[in-house]
């Protein structure tokens, strides 16, 4: 694959069949009539370890050759594409290592051993993570698999997008989360080959502007590591890969407040019955926001994850809090 | 009607048809393998108002005719069924008042009155709510809807058993939630009908076991009111017509403590991902307990309602509280 399309979409949706769960559509005239529009929430906190990354991993790495499964595959990830590869290696009958930051929390470490990885840690702030993990991969002989810049990835998200309009047909638009921008571009090259017109709003934490910083300077551009509730979209610069089809597909960004993902996340559990993560819950609140001018009829919405343990939930929506 | 048969079953699946969601099944390798079953949640959780009620209430006022329609209706109830009734009288077309104890949750109250309807308020633990309902409708010339004992709402109940077996198929065994009893009569007419052989289980909290020493007894045996966290199976008698149905069709109850309540609804908050409120969860912590012997294959689950507010959510989840 040069660059992505339709067709490794929908070749991707093929691979993942019966191993990814295909996810429930909900819809809520609460939220319907709060915007103005219908709405269409593509729930992936109910994916295979609670988030769309399992589509993508489980893509990537079931298409490895015999050889390269022999070996074993490897990951750099605090959060759920750790699972996602650590989940896929097993289902796959490789074996997986995962690299994570020592301070990576107790439970998210555990969920990864629990499917047969090993972890490794590393120091978040004094260590290149990316570098640490290429030198584990090549020590051991390892393949790595990007959380997001690999086309095999990128085409694994994209079957979220593609099952959506599958289910509910052509959406007018369709708003994604963005972190590295692996689920946005493939969500954009799907949906905008099925649905002409469509408009793709990427939606960032405020401090986790990278995205829309690089779509106006027309390149990618750097920003300190953002500090944000939305830890799966705490990235500081765009994919090399995933900018280059984000660049050319993406109608827009919506910049969301740690304190809009939380109404968002308050409103999914009381309406919805829901449980929502921070980043999966941006794309929702990017849509309550009221801020996206000229909100067309058919609105898409990616809930891209549900991975927050109770106790950090609560601390999460504690109105007593500071 | 003189007795549930399936058929009355079929016919509400008819009537609600459309207004009704037909509410998702939800499975989950992680419940299979603590259990060793293959289980089915039903999740009603996902049903307008949050909660099966909805079924019941509006087979039963959308049937009435039109002199009826132009009166109103009435309803008494701790919850669920008040928002049940109450949105089913806004969607046929007619007004409500809703009978409920002053100490009934605060979004419950809200939710009631944003359908449109009326609510009159009365003690829980000093009334008679049957009979202050009564005499409610009686003054206005309202129809009094059941919140179970009523053939119309019974069988709209059963068309979550309806649908979860059509949707998967044969069940060895479904456990139910048993408050006044309603919706397992419904549930047991029609799985009994569709899944020969199915056994029956009605689940309720310690407390609240008056369906368990009415069947011991093999006539119906008050309690008082009991205290639990599951508010919406707090009834201290089984309906007469509910027992009728489930003295014949009911295999067995399972008591479940709050406390087993509480860590079936973190289970399912962490693990499924749902909301689910303390009587919605309360059949998923018989499963969970451990304690149903000889547990067969195929285990459906009515997990049946999600209505609780955040700030309740939280209270009843929290670790450091007595």
């Amino acid at each position: 694959m040069s660059d992505l399309t339709l067709a490794d979409v929908q070749a991707a949706a093929k691979q993942i069949e019966g191993a990814a769960h295909r996810t429930p559509v909900l819809t809520s005239r609460t939220i319907d009539a709060l915007v103005g529009a219908r709405v269409f929430l593509k729930c992936e906190n109910f994916q295979r370890i609670g988030a769309f990354k399992f589509r993508g991993a489980y893509n990537a790495v079931s298409l490895l050759g015999p050889a390269e499964l022999s070996r074993g595959v490897a990951a750099y990830s605090s959060g759920n594409h750790a699972q996602a590869v650590a989940l896929a290696a097993q289902l796959a009958g490789t074996s997986a290592v995962i690299l994570m930051p020592e301070d990576a929390p107790a439970t998210k470490v555990a969920a990864t051993r629990g499917y047969g990885a090993e972890v490794v840690t590393y120091d978040r702030y004094s260590g290149d993570r990316a570098a640490i993990g290429q030198a584990l991969a090549d020590e051991r002989g390892l393949t790595l698999i990007p959380p997001y810049d690999d086309l095999y990835v990128m085409a694994g998200q994209g079957t979220a997008a593609l099952e959506l309009i599958d289910e509910v047909g052509p959406l007018d638009a369709l708003l994604v989360p963005i972190g590295g921008g692996g689920l946005m571009a493939g969500c954009a090259t799907a949906a905008t080959a099925l649905s002409p017109g469509i408009r793709m709003i990427g939606v960032e934490p405020e401090s986790g502007d990278d995205t829309a910083r690089s779509l106006a300077a027309g390149e990618r551009v750097g920003i300190p590591v953002p500090r944000t509730i939305a830890d799966g979209q705490a990235i500081s610069m765009p994919g090399e890969l995933t900018f280059a089809v984000n660049r050319r597909l993406v109608d827009g960004i919506e910049l969301v407040s740690d304190d809009e993902i939380r109404a968002a996340m308050a409103l999914a559990f009381e309406r919805l019955k829901i449980v929502v993560e921070p980043s999966g819950a941006s794309a929702l609140a990017a849509l309550l926001s009221g801020r996206i001018e000229h909100l067309p009829e058919r609105v898409g919405v990616v809930i891209s994850g549900g991975n927050v343990g109770l106790d950090r939930f609560r601390e999460l929506l504690d109105p007593t809090a500071a």
